[in-house]
């Protein structure tokens, strides 16, 4: 492997009032640096020419530290290509010096915060993220408009000014605003102008935002059971009390949420295509769930995540169109339109809340770079991005259609299917008590990323089954993958043995 | 202005139940979106060809109800440029929807956090973020190698797919982490491996992150007085209570601190260039600080943002680097080194807390785009970052002199100078009682964007002065500047009425 700090000017200094030769000075802080682990294999360092420079002395002294070093082979040359620290040093001479660092005796034990044992811990759960069939999350990578893209990127690269490089608005780009304000007043029904539009990096941090502007410590929350954890790990952070409220095919069950706990502070909902059951809610909750957080003084926090793409049926608009009484935090993310490492959302909040939200914002952190702002603004103006929601939904319509071909085909009665009217994922359920764990681990070493439902739950019944996104996964793999995944589901369980290994 | 969210298909139906026929429902449903201001003047209108598509009926009715709607003056056309709301709209059709929303009367009051408002409200304080002398946190923008960034933008842009656009490693980018650990150790003498290192958004997003990890409610924490603002914000937002500590010449003052309040839960410190004095930790205190930390069971957060730029003596490695107990949370942000909307900061966490740190970010924000992580991996494994620092090392170091000059010239003994060493910025004081509030409202009337310094205090007595940034200020606008402070300065005070005219 080549790495190469390249050029870095070390942080050390002559000292010439001591009697050992420049020389020497610089030989010996290099081996040290070298014995220590400071300079690693491989890094290349400074020209003898910038390190004289820097250090106000004259060329030799350096030249003949350089020399020793790469006699004694703690340096080593390319042909045309300056000067390394040796490959091939002995491993004893290599003492990491971040190891032996923790195992020093801490005098008085290091306190750490009671409220970061609130979240669960970090599991690497091997079906998020992971790319193929059926990761959650991903889009189509293939289908996206590079070409266009990249020459947005290129013209906002090539215009670049002290007004492109300093600290941009807090609340992010106008011109961003705008074309968002847009967009989710006539796609949307969203009832907001481009001032009351706050950009952030993903409706995560939306969420953290209005968990800490909107809670207090032990403030009850309604959550859908099942629900989307990464959001829920947002209001534990906080200090919030979740309260699970059942979903069913009408989206969260609003009357079972007065009985379990009629004064939460806030219904947190994705009222368009629920997460992960797919249902969308219905005008009847919509309206009963606007009217207890009117007469209970609660908010309701939409997400609204994968609104773009229906594929029967008419479109949906927003809850917040359907809000007279500003009581709903509307939140977007261009993650499943766009793509997620984009890393930008945004949030619609109620004009008088904006200078909490501002003010929470910019203690977390100063905004989302406002380049890709900037080059996402032109993306919606320009009409690309009507043309990729157009187009993206036939590509999504028709994986849509192929899965839950499949599915029918090849699962048939042995699971339940939910969601497939929408978005980029439906859920199945098993119908046998099998672990939708354990085989989502074994489905994991055949590059199978089943998200399993019963990890959705917060309380028990865990209902077993899988999440299934179809975004990322063309047609032509739809099948296959199906058919392992009946395999997997007829092997049953696995060992702990087995499972250990398969870790 | 021309706005158009060009293409989106608004969120109606076609109701083939009701007697109304097809043309008239679109135009119906047209006319009430433009009457509640729904779509706006300008907006662009999709296609009659997308729009039957969408709804699934044939194009006659669309083209029905857009003839009337153009004939009525809701739409117009531009010639070979689709069809738009019209500009020319009377005044009274437009009803802005968001308006009268929150003027409707709550049936139960909405509640918000407490902790919201333990963050002192936003001002918007003049001096913050504008362009020209001798704002704070500028970099010298002009000098910024765009040419290099750009074909690396432009390569990475080009060299798009899955993994580049799928979400990315939480912790960061691996190219990026092992850059920025081979760096730390060459030029700061920081003890770290690449896996201890977390990209973040900005410093500001370390210290929440570190904040939330490290401490409770109450937790009382000290910081420098004076100090930076924002980085007070993030603790008083995880309910801290800031222990004001003076700092002199050398530094914080640590015995200061633990007679004031021993038991502490943390100390941050800017050592390596003290924010805003401009003073450099003497090695005495950054072991008395050290050793505090170990007896106590405190946690150090050193916020080295600007350490790249020493001017005289020699370089000074970190805090760091001296601990031998990982007792210090070590943070660092390129928004001075290359420039401030990149949005990119890091954290140097020690190993027994990785998880803890990883936990509570993926909480709050899933980590910064992928893509410019990968550019300024880039940008420093090719050698540019260290020929950058270099360069800037002379620009700044001119800058600093004609600065230091033009003051000694024009103000000599009126003011106190502080910080001269290093950075890009420093400090003077005001050695009679003007109030430099006062002062630097009228000078961001006349584009001169002062800092006071009595903001930077969170207790009394506040020295009046100045913290006056260089970075952005080319070397042949820092006289002129300082003569209008002299005169603004000379001026005296200001009147409230006066005062309320230019705000």
């Amino acid at each position: 492997m080549t790495r190469a700090a390249s050029g870095i000017i070390p942080v050390f200094s002559i000292d010439r009032l001591v009697p050992t030769a420049l020389h020497r000075q610089i030989y010996n802080w290099y081996r040290k640096a070298i014995m220590e682990g400071m300079l690693r294999p491989g890094e290349q360092v400074p020209s003898t020419r910038a390190l004289a420079k820097e250090l106000g002395v004259s060329r030799f002294p350096v030249l003949d530290a350089h020399s020793q070093l790469l006699a004694e082979g703690y340096f080593e040359s390319r042909t045309g290509g300056g000067t390394f620290i040796c490959h091939s040093l002995p491993e004893h001479f290599m003492q990491c010096a971040a190891g032996p660092r923790l195992t020093s005796v801490h005098k008085s034990p290091r306190k750490i915060a009671g409220r970061s044992s609130l979240l669960p811990p970090l599991e690497s759960s091997p079906w998020v993220r992971e790319i193929g069939p059926f990761g959650v999350g991903q889009v189509a990578f293939d289908e996206f408009p590079i070409q266009v893209w990249s020459k947005l990127i290129a013209w906002h690269s090539r215009n670049t000014n002290p007004l492109t490089l300093h600290y941009g608005e807090q609340i992010g780009a106008m011109g961003l605003r705008e074309a968002i304000a847009d967009y989710l007043r006539t796609a949307r029904s969203v009832r907001c102008d481009a001032d009351q539009i706050m950009i952030v990096s993903s409706s995560q941090q939306a969420l953290e935002i209005s968990v800490r502007v909107l809670f207090d410590f032990g403030s009850p929350v309604w959550v859908e059971e099942p629900g989307y954890g990464l959001a829920r790990d947002a209001f534990l952070l906080g200090g919030c009390r979740l309260v699970p409220v059942p979903v069913d095919q009408d989206g969260m069950n609003v009357e079972a949420g007065i009985k379990r706990c009629p004064h939460a502070r806030a219904a947190l909902v994705t009222p368009s295509h629920q997460f992960p059951v797919g249902s969308t809610m219905s005008v009847e909750r919509r309206i009963r769930l606007l009217n207890w957080a009117q007469e209970s003084g609660a908010w309701i926090i939409e997400d609204d995540y994968d609104c773009e793409y229906r594929y029967n049926g008419p479109p949906t608009p927003s809850l917040q169109g359907l809000d007279a009484n500003a009581r709903v935090i509307y939140i977007g993310t261009f993650s499943k339109v766009l793509f997620p490492s984009l890393r930008l959302g945004y949030v619609v909040i109620p004009r008088d809340l904006l200078s909490r939200f501002l003010a929470v914002h910019r203690a977390m952190d100063l905004g989302p770079p406002a380049f890709f702002q900037n080059v996402v603004a032109d993306f919606i103006r320009e009409g690309h991005f009507g043309r990729h929601i157009r187009k993206m939904r036939n590509v999504y319509r028709h994986r849509m259609g192929a899965l839950v071909k499949s599915i029918d085909g090849e699962l048939g009665s042995s699971v339940e299917m939910s969601g497939s009217e929408a978005g980029m994922h439906l859920t199945i359920r098993l119908l046998n008590d099998e672990s939708d764990v354990e085989i989502a681990y074994r489905a994991a070493a055949e590059n199978l990323w089943l998200w399993p439902l019963s990890t959705a739950y917060l309380a028990e019944p865990k209902s077993p089954g899988f999440i299934l996104g179809f975004g990322g996964t063309p047609v032509a793999s739809i099948q296959p993958a199906i058919c392992k995944l009946r395999a997997l589901i007829a092997a049953g369980k696995i060992s702990h043995r087995d499972k250990r290994l398969i870790c």
